[in-house]
């Protein structure tokens, strides 16, 4: 493959057609809520800026974005919360590659925040990026109580108990061993799904939704969450470093629980195609206004040219 | 020193009268709040209660409750806050003692959490709990618009701008060079000061104090937080081990930027007791109602026998 592309031309992922136009928006609203290279201390905001900007897809303020535009096309407060999302990923990026945990030189292409700023400063970056997240959802401009909601979402989706932390100790832990399906299932719902869903239902409450329409669109973000991490455990195994833009085939090296050495690829790919299938199914009720939504869960899932 | 006796008597600090019933309300307080040492992944929880009942004085959320009884005696908001409180501060110290930053091996006497659980679980420990206090903080039972403003403060106090990861970020940086006296102050006021003053503020938010008055609190927390880590450099000097719990002498060892290094020990005793007495003038106003604050400004600053 031919080097210098774009991740979306090398991988040959097809994404919706305004998912640019959302990604820009992301970018610009990421922007002023970063303080600036220059200000002191300037290491720390220097490696911030460094890992938020290292060319994140921006999924999970998408999915907030277009939850929320299902109940307000306008959502301000959304866009806000989105970001917060984003520093919560990645913080956990930049811990997760820490040398006392999976140990990775490369993200998206790049070396590691610990490789280029030293293990003190990615620590202490990924810490700030999680106090930042909560100090963004503080300010999102939507009434105090929908606010405090939005705050308990991703706290409960970025901790121990069915949460994002909860699934990375877990993994680390089944690593080298046999485990059940049951743990594969929490291990995934809770690494990444939870912060997938959590993305969705801060969309949903910054959009004014009921709360009957929160927890319905909680079900589609679930479970859309679940299949993108079985995508993804499959592209490790299907896809070179060079369009990963990461070291690939490390889940098999460090003998991680996915969904291919659990149940073969054929197998995977067709439950994340019905995971896909089954959260789609929860738009239902919204018809058109769904549309975008539907589309980025298509995308996620089945991704892949 | 004969072995075996309470931090209180090796010391010969003077806890003021109500502290014990203060802090036995905290420690009620947090044993709901964390899941049980059984909740899957049990690793992380054990890690998680090992470091925050390793005998913390409880500092913070008693200057929380303190600050809130003088508007509300009966402040369950504050206890609450306190709580999250506490969890920033044992995530900052289980970060802090990491190989990559301050490589400790003891705290409060016992092995470090890294020591004890290993790296990978000592930095997923502290980012649960940073992750909990905000948790937390989304349930304090006071009304959402001073819940986030709660969360706002909080947020900001242990951020990387004037915040306490900004001046972990710039202690670091400061060690071993000779630092001018607007960094050292710089450094201490954010490594420090700000959770503390952060605490008393969160604390006049949840008893419903006006805007006035949490900004007249704010300057006595402020003050008293500066001044109480000036006497921990003193410590530093000045105790044993033994009696810190901690390695002593070690910031010499390490060349930080501390009081004692720059100005001397009596100047810096002089410097601390100013700073104190500063902070007291701010609860005049408040008479006998902040009769608790004063004196645990004097513990905190004067506790030395």
């Amino acid at each position: 493959m031919p080097k210098g592309n774009t991740p979306e031309q090398v991988t040959g992922m097809k994404f919706p057609s305004f998912f640019e136009e959302d990604r820009q928006e992301v970018e610009a609203a990421l922007e002023p809520l970063l303080p600036r290279e220059d200000t002191p201390p300037a290491s720390i905001h220097r490696a911030i800026r460094y890992s938020v900007f290292a060319g994140g897809k921006r999924i999970r303020p998408i999915l907030c974005l277009e939850a929320a535009r299902i109940f307000d096309p306008k959502s301000q407060a959304a866009l806000r919360a989105g970001c917060a999302l984003e520093f919560i990923h990645t913080y956990s990026l930049i811990h997760d590659d820490l040398p006392a945990l999976d140990n990775d030189d490369l993200r998206r292409g790049k070396p590691t925040c610990h490789k280029k700023f030293g293990e003190a400063t990615a620590i202490l970056a990924g810490d700030a990026l999680l106090t930042l997240a909560f100090a963004t959802l503080a300010e999102a401009q939507v009434e105090p109580a929908r606010r405090v909601a939005v705050i308990r979402e991703v706290a409960a989706a970025a901790g121990t108990v069915d949460g994002m932390v909860g699934g990375q100790v877990a993994d680390l832990e089944a690593q080298g061993k046999d485990i059940a399906p049951e743990m594969l299932e929490y291990i995934h719902r809770s690494k990444t799904a939870a912060l997938i869903r959590a993305s969705v239902v801060a969309g949903a409450l910054c959009g004014g939704a009921a709360e009957a329409d929160v927890a319905q669109l909680g079900r589609f973000g679930g479970n859309i969450g679940w299949a993108f991490q079985v995508v993804d455990d499959i592209l490790d195994v299907e896809e070179s470093s060079a369009a990963l833009g990461k070291t690939a085939g490390k889940d098999q090296a460090q003998r991680k629980a996915t969904y291919p050495a659990l149940y073969g690829l054929e197998k995977s790919h067709q439950m994340a195609t019905e995971l896909a299938t089954r959260a789609i199914k929860e738009l239902e009720p919204y018809g058109e206004r769904a549309q975008r939504l539907r589309e980025l869960a298509e995308f996620l899932v089945l991704r892949r040219a």
